[in-house]
């Protein structure tokens, strides 16, 4: 997995088209917030607008459209988080990034809830908000392994995918279906009982 | 179908509040139905009444309410399934196994994203489900580990819940999430990167 611009949000053919950070910064959580409240569907660009005191030209300058904005935004919403720790072993390292990342996703569930409905009639929507989401944090967790690699801790490079893969479902499962809490039991189940068993296979 | 209401022999408190089969799975069927046609909240006792052909107070009388009906028909959605084949291998067990539960998972998405906003707000009915929910499958899955350790394929007692949960997981993620697909691709992927490095670590 190659580290890539972390922090960049992709673009489409209107790359050159900024704002203002604040202005798009602005904009976003008017989407966020919006998502939350009235679901994805029901969303307008108009409300968009209305909310964050911007013009629907200014908007439509920057995104081709409301799926483009949902991406961007939630895109915002994963890269917004600290550096994991460093906490001197494998162990440590994977229950601090893992607690980062269940209040990451708690602030994510009422947004994703709102976009449940259009990701099922939306399919291409769904794939955007896939790589968008799928991107987040995976240079973060390069970064651990490297660092428990150099310890001695890990001796091969692991599949990357399948952890971040399992992590996800892991968290979505929880807040979408069983409501079950992403404590700090959950912390170190997970990372004893599928996180650690995953990188030491052979 | 048999009529059935006023004609009725009285029951006795707790006379079994059991329903002919038929009965029971016409009522489930409609149930079913209508979370996958209306959602949660608003389907209604006289809804699926209606659609069962069935008196309210029949229904009252074998389920406390909707949230336990609707328990009851995700169960029979559950447990409706054939042995899982006995393919000669652990790998292949854990494959026809994971295909199964693809298919059964498959026919739930409709009526799971039709509760997913009344488990946002009544957590209760997440948890009813979840236990529901949990539950099938695990009896053949330990079947099929059995299986595996008599040909001496584990040498271990491994972890199911963990297990099950990561499986669980990574269907609904797909399902309600990414909108990949559960193909064979992601079958044997899983099975290779994720079960079996579950199952064999020490």
């Amino acid at each position: 997995m190659t580290a890539q611009g972390a922090g960049r949000t992709p673009d489409g053919p209107g790359a050159a088209r900024n704002l203002n950070p604040e202005r798009e910064r602005a904009i976003l959580d008017a989407v966020l917030e919006l998502l939350a409240e009235v679901g994805y569907d029901r969303m307008s660009i108009d409300q968009v607008a209305r909310l964050a005191r911007a013009s629907k030209a200014t908007i439509y300058r920057r995104w081709a459209g409301k799926a483009e904005m949902v991406a961007a935004a939630m895109h915002g919403l994963a890269v917004e988080h600290q550096p994991m720790p460093d906490t001197g072993t494998l162990r440590g390292d994977l229950a601090a990034g893992l607690s980062m990342f269940c209040r990451i996703y708690e602030r994510k569930h009422a947004i994703v809830l709102g976009l449940l409905p259009a990701i099922r009639s939306d399919p291409a929507l769904g794939r955007l908000l896939h790589r968008h989401m799928l991107k987040s944090g995976a240079d973060e967790v390069v970064e651990l392994l490297d660092r428990a690699r150099a310890r001695g801790e890990l001796d091969r490079e692991p599949d990357l995918t399948a952890l971040v893969e399992v992590t996800k479902a892991l968290l979505w499962h929880r807040l979408l279906l069983t409501g079950e809490p992403l404590d700090d039991g959950f912390v170190a189940r997970t990372v004893d009982e599928v996180l650690l068993p995953l990188l030491r296979a052979g």
